[in-house]
């Protein structure tokens, strides 16, 4: 009943991660109502995302199709003998704004979870092994999610690193308290990790 | 430090309404992750969405292109003499859905709200007021939401049609509790129209 090329945005919205038919039909009718310059932006871009994005083949960050490697990993400023592991391409922004890290990354694609049928063979790990070799990796630090596929994936690596090279130091990052939390609001476990983790003042 | 084209799309969907940098973020990454079908879908169907879509110089409801007015209009099988008058076209469908209208709709294109500079004449009701003459309307049906906007615009419906039309029937939705809810959690405005409007058993 609605008009076909209306129907037809609405369909492909629904596509989103977490958009249902009616954030899709929001969606729509707003671009329909707003500057058409919005939706043409929009549909240019998706035009290129494919051929204009693709993964590094040491780091599997995301880098311009036209690059080779990325440029965390190409960058001689950058420490090659440390290595931060995360599981999503995205994790590595927040980490640079830290502007705390001069190392190298390597991402992992996702975690662990049997439930998603995501396998350790899913993920890059046989890549971050033969890189420490490679690179003559040092140090590997394990950036996974403080979620339960995060942290049995981050005991896997631990694992398998310790297994291929004895002498390789292996890290995570700290738990403890996050900033602005109220004391009484914090979980246990982190409420746990900040004790046994304390820092002299 | 993102790749240009997935920065491109990322800034691009961050026009949507309610999508932040983060959702768009996920929204591109999850694409760029997916079949590229996906996106090619939603850049097709973009690209048709202002060409393919106006409204209806009648009612106001969202049509194809190629259309001169609404189905709903044209239909010789809708009565012309009930119209029922909503803020927005896709309130039509939620009246659809119930298959007991079989009169004609009027789209106003949103309600009066002074905060979001919206004055009675950025909505149609000057063309729903010749509407009643032009088509000899018996009964204007006021289905406005029950909000504050939706209720100061269905004040003035009232008042400007009752002035023009005299013998005008103007009615409005049913104030009462919707289904599933629990007595204890219905607010007072529901509750007393619920009271007062009571039907025998």
């Amino acid at each position: 009943m609605l008009p076909k090329a209306l129907n037809d945005v609405i369909e492909a919205l629904g596509h989103l991660p977490g958009v249902g038919p009616r954030t899709a039909e929001r969606y729509a009718y707003y671009l329909f109502r707003s500057n058409e310059n919005i939706s043409q932006n929009i549909s240019n871009s998706l035009k290129n995302l494919h051929s204009g994005v693709k993964l590094c083949p040491k780091t599997f960050t995301l880098i311009d199709a036209e690059e080779e490697v990325s440029n965390f990993y190409s960058d001689p400023s950058r420490e090659k003998e440390t290595v931060l592991v995360v599981e999503q391409p995205l994790d590595i922004y927040a980490i640079e704004q830290t502007h705390q890290y001069h190392g190298t990354y390597h991402v992992l694609g996702g975690a662990i979870s049997p439930i998603d049928g995501i396998t350790p063979s899913d993920l890059h790990i046989k890549e971050l092994i033969s890189r420490v070799k490679e690179d003559s990796v040092k140090e590997v630090i394990i950036a996974t999610n403080p979620s339960v596929e995060g942290e049995s994936t981050a005991l896997l690596l631990q694992k398998l690193l310790s297994e291929n090279y004895p002498n390789l130091k292996i890290t995570r990052l700290a738990r403890g308290l996050p900033l602005g939390i109220d004391l009484s609001y914090a979980d246990q476990i982190t409420l746990s990790a900040a004790l046994n983790n304390r820092t002299n003042l």
